[in-house]
């Protein structure tokens, strides 16, 4: 079994030491390609650390592309040929990318200029993980679909998306949100953006809408583009407050119960049960359950979808694979109340499916050979890996004084209250001058009083790297 | 040489007579795979026939199948197993599919049936052929790019598509259509009906828009679903008749000059400067280009797009790759005057590009080796054999008496004005009852007063085989 002496760990965390001697022995050429690594337990008893330490160590190498998981076997060292090795290569390739001086792929002269300069630390970046996707199994269903299915390829989609895909989004949301839907009530497109304006010409562009105040402000973006009202309905620590719903004549209530972004607010049951009761009340109220990362719950087990005790037919479900695939593809999905389902089959169906054909097969056979299961179940102990590590130093750091942590057990981010006297501008702005992006929940109010000094923190493109000396120049920060 | 006594083509057309004898001799296997079939003029010269026959034969081989081309080399034998062969799958499957016993893929609980049932011959169907998809290309495509570009493709797309696939659309517009864009002013979107959607959203829900009447029935419920006025603008022989413009008070008017669907009319060059004129007197006032189909004028060199001469920056062009590729995938652009697509970067950058990053690479690098090119010429030789094959028939059957060909030079329809007593919608009904599927203009009329008998006569994807059969059952239908 690899040793490693851990007193030699000094100032560094112990699972960054564990995981800086491992990569360097594998850079070395010490531990050959494809050597199976340790198993976590006896590994973490041999080393006289925890477990969740060892955990750790593998999920940043896992992470960093040092090593990867044959599912129910363990961790492999990845062929690193350090010469040229893909590894740099990559990281050259993002480095000219954040530079601008990369190919013509990257030089946007319109849209997002995609990817970030150089931070020591970036808690705002929430995208996936691009080095984890699978992208052989992906590579591998796509080459074999366009070999096999030729004539299905060139069938265009059906409106609602293709009975395969729909069936094995169905069976999915059996398996994972304990969901009953029958494959007709889904309607699969490309992009929630997507599916937010086709559900406002579904209810109609003379109901009211309504979003979170704080919330994502993107959902209410699109609404107002959609030209129809949007309220901000106040939240206090349940979700949103169903007298505002009322008091504001808002008929469609737009909400992420599982995980609120960026609160990170759980909508406990009473609350869910008070919606439930509110949309009852009117055959123009409707909740949008938005339920963008409950996959990710990091502790216990998942909330159950609000879909699931909608008894009434009053929610409308709204999910996307760009937080557990890659949001390079375009795929999401909304399911629909039966009654609703009738109305976007009879009045909707000249509109054609956004999304490919082939993009579609590949999904269906993404999901229907188990793949996505292991994918999710992969990421998320990557995700739960990277979380642990970060609380951890945040722990052991000289902030750990003057913060508090809340809502870290579901979704990709969690809350950071700092002690501070800065306001929540100066704050972010002094942090981004000593490289650490961080966004302040106050930004994201609308209309509602905000909370002061409570940060997001983003964790899922997350680098552990210089994780310290982040958290001690955030602590310069806060008490400077 | 190949030799075939030409006296015994008897009844059967000359064209089809050859194809016959071809295709009888490649799955006897009397000519090999990938033997190179003889060149079109000394062939024609061999045989005493004309070259157009020639290339009529071998443009229904090339759609069945049977033959593929390379580009600048001529056409050569495709390998036909026989035994098992994939055209007799891939027939089987087809048939399997119409009947609904299909694979699950198939069976469309919601969404369009698909396809078609066995017609004798179907002139509604416009869709592309799909046996002349460029298959091996475009997948050597996908390959190279999920096997190079893995780091590329987890990035999401920009808002309005990456700059290397709108880079390649602004060059194939100078080259196809002479027209001068800036990358920054095309946005590409999974669909013309997304797009429409965004456009809307875009000019305004004020707006009063305006379709053409007759046209495509799907422009107009698109308008009415995002909730806008929609008027419907009559035509007259040159296109939308300005002065109902000014007397409607239509802000936007959505049109196809350059070919209408359904009439075929081709706008002059004195009405669309009439249309302009109209543009220029408000601020308010914009033209949609709806260029569909302009790849695929027969005759004569491709007419210029409004867009060319609009110096007052008042159209926007529309395109997709629909009918030039494949509607399986959703591949469509708009090009906006660059005042409005100053404000669409301002404002709607917030919007996530609906198309994967993987397609979007793909059709850039399609598009980029010259592929494209040489599918349109092939596509446009085929959809030209196709057209005179069918003309040609037309002309040799009874029906010729009957009736007057129109519009024929442009996109992948034209109309035939049938002298009968019986209505329209009589004279469909029982082509149908003898399994011919045919559509009359006057079913694409929301306000104005329809022409009678006339019938929309798609050949995109019409088999030649029944066609003489075809030919008489529409006569035996118009004169009993």
């Amino acid at each position: 079994m690899l040793s490693y002496d851990i007193k030699k760990a000094d100032s560094d965390s112990l699972y960054h030491y564990i995981y800086k001697c491992i990569k360097k022995d594998i850079l070395s050429g010490a531990i050959p390609a494809d050597e199976k690594l340790p198993s976590k337990r006896p590994f973490a008893a041999h080393l006289g650390v925890s477990v969740i330490t060892v955990e750790n160590a593998y999920a940043q190498l896992l992470a960093e592309g040092f090593i990867y998981t044959k599912p129910r076997m363990g961790f492999f060292v990845s062929a690193i040929d350090t010469g040229k090795s893909n590894l740099k290569q990559s990281r050259e390739a993002q480095k000219n990318y954040s530079e601008g001086q990369s190919s013509n792929f990257y030089k946007n002269s319109i849209g997002k200029p995609a990817s970030p300069k150089k931070y020591l630390a970036d808690f705002v970046n929430n995208q996936v993980d691009p080095e984890s996707f699978p992208f052989s199994t992906w590579a591998k269903n796509m080459r074999k679909i366009i070999c096999e299915n030729q004539r299905e390829l060139m069938e265009p989609s059906p409106y609602g998306g293709l009975l395969a895909l729909r069936k094995s989004i169905a069976k999915l949301l059996r398996g994972f949100r304990n969901m009953d839907v029958d494959p007709s009530q889904i309607i699969v497109g490309a992009g929630t953006d997507y599916l937010y304006g086709l559900l406002v010409q579904l209810l109609g562009f003379d109901k009211k809408y309504g979003v979170e105040d704080p919330g994502y402000s993107k959902i209410s973006k699109i609404y107002r583009k959609m030209n129809v009202v949007c309220n901000f309905i106040p939240m206090d620590a349940s979700g949103v407050i169903v007298e505002q719903l009322e008091e504001t004549c808002t008929d469609v209530i737009h909400i992420s119960p599982s995980h609120h972004f960026p609160s990170g607010i759980v909508t406990p049951v009473s609350r869910r049960y008070e919606l439930l009761s509110w949309a009852a009340k009117s055959s123009n109220h409707y909740i949008v359950e938005d339920d963008y990362d409950s996959e990710f719950r990091m502790t216990g087990s998942p909330i159950p979808a609000m879909k699931n005790i909608d008894v009434m037919d009053k929610v409308i479900y709204i999910n996307t694979f760009s937080k557990t695939l890659t949001s390079s593809a375009r795929f999401s999905y909304m399911v629909l109340p039966k009654p609703l389902a009738k109305k976007f089959h009879e009045e909707f169906s000249f509109y054609a499916c956004t999304i490919s054909t082939l993009e579609q097969l590949a999904l269906a056979k993404f999901i229907d050979e188990g793949s996505f299961e292991k994918h999710i179940n992969r990421m998320r102990n990557l995700y739960r890996g990277r979380r642990d590590a970060l609380l951890q130093a945040i722990r052991k750091s000289k902030l750990s004084h003057l913060v508090e942590i809340s809502e870290e057990n579901a979704g990709l981010h969690f809350i950071m209250k700092i002690k501070t006297r800065l306001s929540d501008e100066d704050f972010c702005k002094r942090a981004n001058e000593k490289g650490i992006r961080i966004g302040a929940l106050s930004d994201y109010y609308t209309e509602a009083t905000p909370s002061e000094h409570q940060f997001i923190i983003n964790y899922s493109a997350l680098s552990l790297k210089n994780l310290e000396k982040a958290l001690n120049a955030l602590y310069d920060v806060a008490v400077g």
